[in-house]
């Protein structure tokens, strides 16, 4: 193995992702230096907000460099290693590039645990991605009570689904919002959700009124736009609103923000509270246990959808902002 | 005595009070009942939040009936009981009306601790109600560390005040916002406030960026407006906003509230939290207790805006919502 093949970020998109704004292209694997290995990727994740680290707006991390490879979760064995402690067949996940490769110090990279009975992929995207997104959000911002109301926006994505089940194992009645009936049909009959609203074709209001006629305790938020709005409106004294993402906007040319709502969170007395889920770093692995022994007892499933083949990593992340995927996207770059 | 005054609301303010929307009327006193209690009032607070009482926005009580008694905070001295365990001279504060007495059954009343060294005012005004608004506000919601930057609206009123002291005793940097130089002197000079922007004579932003060139922490917030977006702007990641009050808003006929910043939320992780000091009443004897210790210690200090005559309480009322007052506004009722 000489070379390797990397999306590079040829310019930042403006308003959707074009064809042009990445280019996939081949370059020569620098020999390894002392204290590096070489990841062979298995899966690379893709996941909303890649969609801001191509932009050079105001966000978590540092933009990706305009030349440089495209950020992105991975997951991969190591093939040749010149690091301590590190050794081929070794299994790491954790922040790399859109590549088939990486050569690595370990820096953002983290072993991933072998754990019977659950596949890399779900290890990868679930337990170490999607999982500690959903958990340290609902649990930790959301802290859900039993007999409470909870929204999911993007019910079917891959925080989502996660979201909604905590929220079942918690007690909490748990309402999914995401688009078309097989969506809505897989949360409800699959997951477990007490119902789903399909934005698509019904109207969110007046499904929300009949199903939450009370009001909503939690809305775990990933969306933005007019659903939190509607959902907003309705929120309860005492409400709260783990702030997960926006997607709606990520694509957006000129900024629009749902309205505020400042005299609503004074009088409902809300708590709105944003978060990455890097935050909780130092308790991933406190959450992945919880999270892989919810599954093993047959209480957290979630879907994967799984494109192969690197080439198609431009095309598939679209996906992510027309609901085009169907839970956690990944891409199977060694397929 | 056989007569009580007490004003009245007659119609819901349009924009700012006028002054037909409350009337000052005398009615016979009713003879006590069983369990009830006459209280002869030595002090009626005014606050910001008694205009949304006026009014029937979505509000965190019942807004006050037309033709009821006007709302409002209260201390006195009980000087006729029929209610077993309260005698003549005992000393009550809690909610109550905009009169010279009522008649209560103690019903959001409580009794008011004999402090020496610390006038009825005081206990009433600052211990009582601001004072826990300030407490719970900051700490609770606020967390301040030592280091961290504070910036504080409505710098000299009453909550303002305290929040800023309390700051400091927290050992953080605090910066004041109040209208005109002798507010701003009042703060530090008498405070010791670290700073104090004065909104009336300067740009905000620009003294803003000059104080706290590296960001602000805390935004306790009491006024909503351009004052807030201008502080909004600039929260350092993982940010705290103890939403309080929005009193720049209180007096619109059409709402427009501060633009949102959802995805600032999301980037820089920040929480916003709305609150009524009543959610923190279980523990009120607590905040009372500390505040009353550093007070004693010489740690705390507040000003009261002491006016006499229940027949200003109208005029005096507005002046909360242009600054007119400069400290914590209190009717002697009995002067």
């Amino acid at each position: 193995m000489t070379d390797r093949r990397v999306w590079k970020l040829v310019r930042r998109p403006v308003g959707d992702i074009a064809d042009g704004d990445l280019a996939l292209t081949t370059e020569p694997l620098p020999a390894l230096a002392e204290g590096q290995f070489l990841l062979s990727i298995r899966y690379l994740s893709l996941d909303p907000t890649n969609r801001i680290w191509m932009s050079d707006q105001e966000q978590y991390m540092a933009p990706v460099a305009i030349g440089a490879g495209m950020r992105g979760g991975v997951a991969g064995v190591v093939v040749a290693s010149r690091k301590a402690g590190v050794a081929e067949g070794d299994v790491f996940g954790g922040l790399g590039e859109w590549a088939d490769h990486i050569v690595s110090d370990g820096t953002g990279l983290s072993r991933l645990p072998t754990i019977p009975g659950i596949d890399l992929a779900t290890v990868f995207g679930t337990l170490g991605l999607v999982g500690p997104t959903a958990y340290f959000g609902l649990l930790d911002i959301g802290q859900p009570k039993p007999g409470e109301t909870l929204v999911v926006s993007a019910a079917a994505g891959g925080v989502g689904q996660v979201v909604g089940q905590i929220g079942k194992i918690k007690g909490c009645r748990v309402i999914g919002i995401a688009g078309g009936p097989d969506k809505c049909a897989f949360v409800v009959d699959e997951l477990g959700f007490d119902a789903c609203i399909d934005y698509k074709n019904t109207d969110v209001a007046t499904e929300l009124d009949q199903l939450a006629p009370g009001g909503v305790d939690i809305d775990f938020e990933q969306v933005g736009g007019t659903i939190m709005s509607t959902v907003l409106a309705r929120m309860k004294l005492f409400g709260r609103v783990p702030l997960c993402g926006l997607i709606s906007s990520y694509n957006d040319t000129v900024a629009h923000e749902p309205p505020a709502i400042w005299t609503m969170m004074l009088m409902r007395r809300l708590t709105v509270r944003g978060f990455i889920v890097t935050d909780f770093a130092p308790r991933f692995g406190d959450a992945a246990h919880e999270l892989a022994g919810w599954m093993l007892a047959g209480k957290l499933k979630t879907r994967q959808d799984i494109r192969p083949g690197l080439d198609n990593a431009l095309v598939a992340v679209r996906d992510l902002y027309t609901g085009g995927n169907f839970g956690k996207l990944l891409i199977e770059v060694t397929a």
